[in-house]
């Protein structure tokens, strides 16, 4: 199955980075508030959410932020690695229709514990809506 | 609507807490996959996973993580609130099957923002699989 | 059980035909992105899709072609019958909201081993997205 | 958005390959009839299933073929090809709980007009269980 593997530790050098494209749709939020249970009604009510500062219906933060672990998991570095912490902002609502582009950047790399430590970033047409930084636990190249 | 609304910046103090408990199904691994787009194969293949260090499949971090913004949206404070920051380590995979025990405990209250802390902590039977910090924004009482 | 089943070899005849109408929502791309696996931008990100020759989001092509096994498998020739091959051409998108047309024709009995040969096709407002072919092997009567 | 994309005609050459794993469980198999609408009970009714030929429910082999769509759609080529044409044979059942590993090699690159074959194949415990053939159109790379 070791085709499946992404990068290696030695692979990682500061500056790289990989993106997933994500357009929020109700069915994403119906589905995440199903998934996680979070049924807030910011999140499902019209009625209610127009009523609060968002003046409108908006999409979970930790959606976005699962974006990243979409990443970390498929793209960079991707299968084999360990996800060890996460840490997120969120600057500004994600509304139903707003199309997300999650953005992960290697920011250091320790090489005595093959640990990578990311830079995160979502953005709604070039604004960003949450940031982050988040460490990984890579695997060297196997012998 | 304020019916709906959960607890006010004056209702919370240091040590009140509020749980979610999830028991992690093959459907909520699959139905996170999708809606996030992790399809990282320690979360879908056994026969990629058994030769993992986690010895088969896990469920994906943010899951357990997304439980605590179901307590901050559905329990407390609960609606009304403004996510404004969290951070999880993860510390201990969760399986397939595992019930997962989300817990947030208020540590500080801020007044000059009406902002409030909370530890954060996911337990399976006993055991910290994740733990970390949120930060909200918690509305005062109506005039 | 046997009420559950479907035709058999020898109700079958050249010509007989069944459809399966489905409008194709955001919902159903994000589940079908979800259960496959198949997270490709151009199905999910507006912002993506709007650069490619399709200028905007368009459905998996395998959703249309399940809409052929959901004929094959609940009307004709129903339960009973297996599934031996599959072959699509994609000819046109499907996007969000278009409502497909998926219909299978008999097209060949072969009776020495109750194989039966169906011409495939799925159409939007009457213009054709996908055509195939498919073998099955459809049980004779029971004695 | 273009470092979305994923290989370009002239970064593939006969005998690259790439492949995608999957556990199907009993959610996948729910899922796959709820997005699909194919509800034949020898996927969805044990007490059906055990009188047929294969004594117990098996997953859709529709379910398997899309799995050869995630593997184009987001590893090899990746976003920005086209998706022409896909073949399968269904050489025998995948049961809830099997692990499928779904392979696509290339098998054939077509210069004149940027199409590239290949070969699937979806395994299970190194046994086949599905087989087949894809035709891709894959952009070059931008000037």
């Amino acid at each position: 199955m070791s085709d499946l593997n992404g990068y290696y530790f030695e692979d990682l050098s500061v500056g790289m980075a990989a993106s997933y494209a994500k357009t929020v749709t109700d069915a994403d939020i119906v589905l995440f508030a199903g998934v996680s249970g979070d049924t807030n009604p910011v999140h499902l009510s019209d009625e209610f959410a127009k009523e609060t500062m968002f003046k409108g219906r908006i999409a979970h933060g930790m959606l976005s932020a699962s974006y990243l672990s979409t990443i970390f998991g498929t793209k960079m570095p991707g299968p084999g690695c360990i996800y060890l912490s996460q840490s997120v902002r969120f600057k500004a609502p994600v509304r139903p229709g707003d199309s997300v582009l999650a953005t992960v950047t290697v920011s250091e790399v320790l090489p005595e514990k093959n640990f990578v430590r990311f830079d995160c970033s979502c953005t709604v047409d070039g604004k960003e809506v949450l940031d982050g930084e988040a460490l990984l636990l890579v695997p060297a190249w196997p012998e």
